[in-house]
């Protein structure tokens, strides 16, 4: 069967884009969900083209095998674990920018280019490509796309989902098809694009985009304030939402304070229950009165520090905090990152929660996320070689998510459910809804063969 | 057959819900599309809660007999009209506001409220619900929800789909599903939410929306400036979009002007190819510095005079000329009113086919729209009583479709494909893609009952 595959592959594809060599295959397997279940893939192949996808996804189709794309495997859920004997299908050599179009705000890319490539290729045009995941220098826009990815400039912009103005996918049995288009606004037929969007492989492999760029913001006010409890953290976090635009509103509590201090002291308050960063990029006089009001609701809302400043560079220092959130907390061991959404009004609760699984299961929880779109990533850290930890750790990751779902939440805000998370997707959506999504699946992918075992 | 469904449906809903009086049926029979092909309905149904839509949707699959939801009856594609014998479902007993939670910024509605209601109730909260189609007094939310509906103001703020975060909705079977829910970010399986915003009723009966609050904007600076061509007025579009965040900028051609100024003497310039109006609502000196971003825009791009204030009561004047621009129009014969998109960049090419195509035609066309996103709605006059015209006003209709495919652009930006215009839209879709909406058809609706002859 292996042979069988094999050949049918290299009769499509050229000799470099059919790859066996086990040691490849085994760094194809995961992506940075590693204590996710993966399998060893059969054949890694690395198409060039749209053309060569179809191929690909033919001799797939004939064949009955399953089909694992991938981009630049910097997913955390999962998604592009390998299942046992699949193909994998790395968008990796499909890495173009076709075009960017100054005037019409767009680019067209391909799913390998990076996250960084496009803002970059934008830039160039005096343009911005605003999706920002903590991975942007390292994730391709093809697992952006998969995940629907967030980041931190999505509480004024959207996600990738709102930057996405046209794809075009290669179905199961080999089809190409294309959504959207190049306008702004486009209700001819089904919304296709936001189907596809967020589906995580699942529903064809998306072989080029057509992307909105907008312009460049001013430079962006900053503040950082310190909270004696987590309800006041909260309620400023309501009332800038409430009052202004900011362009970042992120949240670190205690435990992701007092890591980032150990790690790289700036002499935050390791006192507080909460740290809020927040910014505007409305630029000039209304930027520094956004920046005042943001204050006076920290303030307002009892914060015992507040340190603001319409500076740059002196933005970026306090930037620091938050940017250090993630790698501090993985200075004191192995980490499960979390990623659960809730209504932004429910953020303290959730926290609270997050406080009290820590301690039932006898972790370290350090929580911090996007507060302004009520997207945390409460991170469960772990001794890497105590096997009991790992066991309690994954028990406070899932108690995580019952937490998110009983305040009304997600179990997933930004990172997608891959293999990670299915387990709780019925609970979220019900069974009914979950049987429509298996309907939609079946629609496109009669024979269950694209990136089975994940999302579903 | 008649009496069968008339009685299944008296057995499931209270008897005011069930109507058959000729002269009701006929006034449901079509929406504001009047000249799209429409057929009497066997009887009307006015459920007051979803457990009646859903008893409604048992019926009409047990008995195998059509659905047409309807809202308002305001679309402008024939979305809503009634197919020979079918049933129709009015959503205007479900008109309910049901919560507006202000610290969450979200408001759960019923689909039959106006969109206008749920503005006023937001306001109360001193909250802002976005989207803002030119029926938002008259249109329900059901309505806005089944077209995607756009507006003025989505040039900012994104169209009716980007204020949605959660739906609930019958499938034909009677399956009640909910899809998506409170939080801002959610990557919890597919976007659900996506695919029945836009659907036309074809894949589901929404039966309550949770819908995106925003903080209310600050008072808005105008502008109106007037244009010897039409290429000038599309390169002042595009360098305003470059360079500033319009909250409108709507664009109104000569025979548009002068339906205007005949109608309403204003004093506008009748000389003139286009007039562009603009707002800014970043509001305080950022407000008026984006006014003059503006301003400068339209100098730069030649335009021949460019009138602007900051002051709230003058912007609404000058607005006026925009908002007379349909009623105008109709003042001069009946309307076809059309809803094209195109790439921002083509809009002066679209403007200059569309004089070609009313010379062709002999038949007088004014062309006024959303030009920020490019969304044009070129508006087709005629003789009423001129079979003749009529035919001709047809034509010209269905080559400005032509023309907006051309151009890389959509055969509706907000208005929906309706019955008016299927017979295009697998000419922008392609025959694979128009196949995969199929496929998504029959995975919801696999007996095809619901709104029949619409969208596919």
């Amino acid at each position: 069967m292996t042979v069988d595959v094999e050949r049918a592959l290299a009769e499509v594809l050229p000799a470099e884009a059919v790859i066996t060599d086990p040691d490849v295959l085994a760094a194809h397997r995961n992506d940075q969900a590693e204590w996710a279940p993966s399998g060893m893939p059969r054949v890694l192949v690395r198409p060039a083209s749209t053309a060569e996808v179809q191929a690909v996804l033919r001799v797939a189709t004939a064949l009955r095998v399953p089909v694992v794309p991938r981009g630049a495997g910097s997913g955390l859920s999962g998604g592009a674990n390998a299942s046992e004997g699949c193909i994998v299908l790395s968008l990796m050599r499909m890495s173009r920018i076709l075009e960017v179009d100054r005037r019409g705000m767009l680019a067209v890319v391909q799913p390998g280019a990076l996250n960084g490539a496009v803002k970059a290729a934008a830039a160039e045009q005096g343009l911005w490509y605003a999706p920002d995941p903590a991975s942007w220098e390292f994730s391709s826009i093809g697992g952006n796309l998969a995940t629907n990815a967030g980041g931190l400039c999505c509480v004024k912009y959207g996600v990738t989902g709102d930057a996405v103005l046209g794809l075009e996918a290669v179905l199961a049995d080999g089809t190409v098809v294309r959504t959207g288009g190049r306008t702004v606004k486009n209700v001819a037929g089904y919304d296709l694009t936001r189907l596809f969007v967020g589906s995580e492989g699942t529903l064809g492999v998306l072989t080029e985009a057509t992307l909105r760029l907008r312009p460049r913001p001013p430079k962006a006010t900053t503040l950082v304030a310190a909270f004696p409890t987590l309800v006041s953290a909260g309620t400023a976090v309501c009332d800038i939402m409430e009052r202004t635009r900011p362009s970042l509103l992120e949240l670190m509590d205690r435990t992701t304070v007092r890591a980032v201090e150990d790690w790289k002291p700036m002499g935050l308050d390791v006192e507080a229950a909460a740290l809020l960063l927040a910014r505007s990029d409305a630029g000039g006089p209304q930027g520094e009165e956004e920046l005042a009001l943001m204050v006076a609701a920290c303030e307002r809302a009892g914060a015992t520090s507040v340190m603001s400043t319409a500076d740059e560079a002196e933005g970026e220092l306090l930037m620091g905090a938050r940017r250090f959130a993630f790698p501090a907390l993985e200075q004191r061991g192995a980490t499960l990152l979390d990623d659960v959404g809730v209504p932004v009004v429910r953020i303290p609760e959730l926290l609270a929660e997050v406080e009290r699984i820590a301690e039932r299961h006898g972790v370290l929880i350090g929580t911090f996320g996007h507060a302004g779109d009520g997207n945390m990533h409460p991170t469960v850290v772990f001794d890497r070689k105590d096997a009991a930890a790992l066991a309690r750790a994954k028990e406070a990751f899932d108690d995580i998510l019952r937490a998110a779902l009983d305040l009304g939440g997600t179990i997933t805000g930004e990172h997608g459910v891959g293999s990670l998370k299915r387990g709780f997707l019925g609970a979220q959506l019900g069974p009914e809804t979950l049987r429509l999504h298996q309907a939609i699946k079946s629609a496109l992918d009669p024979l269950g063969l694209l990136n089975p075992g994940k999302l579903l």
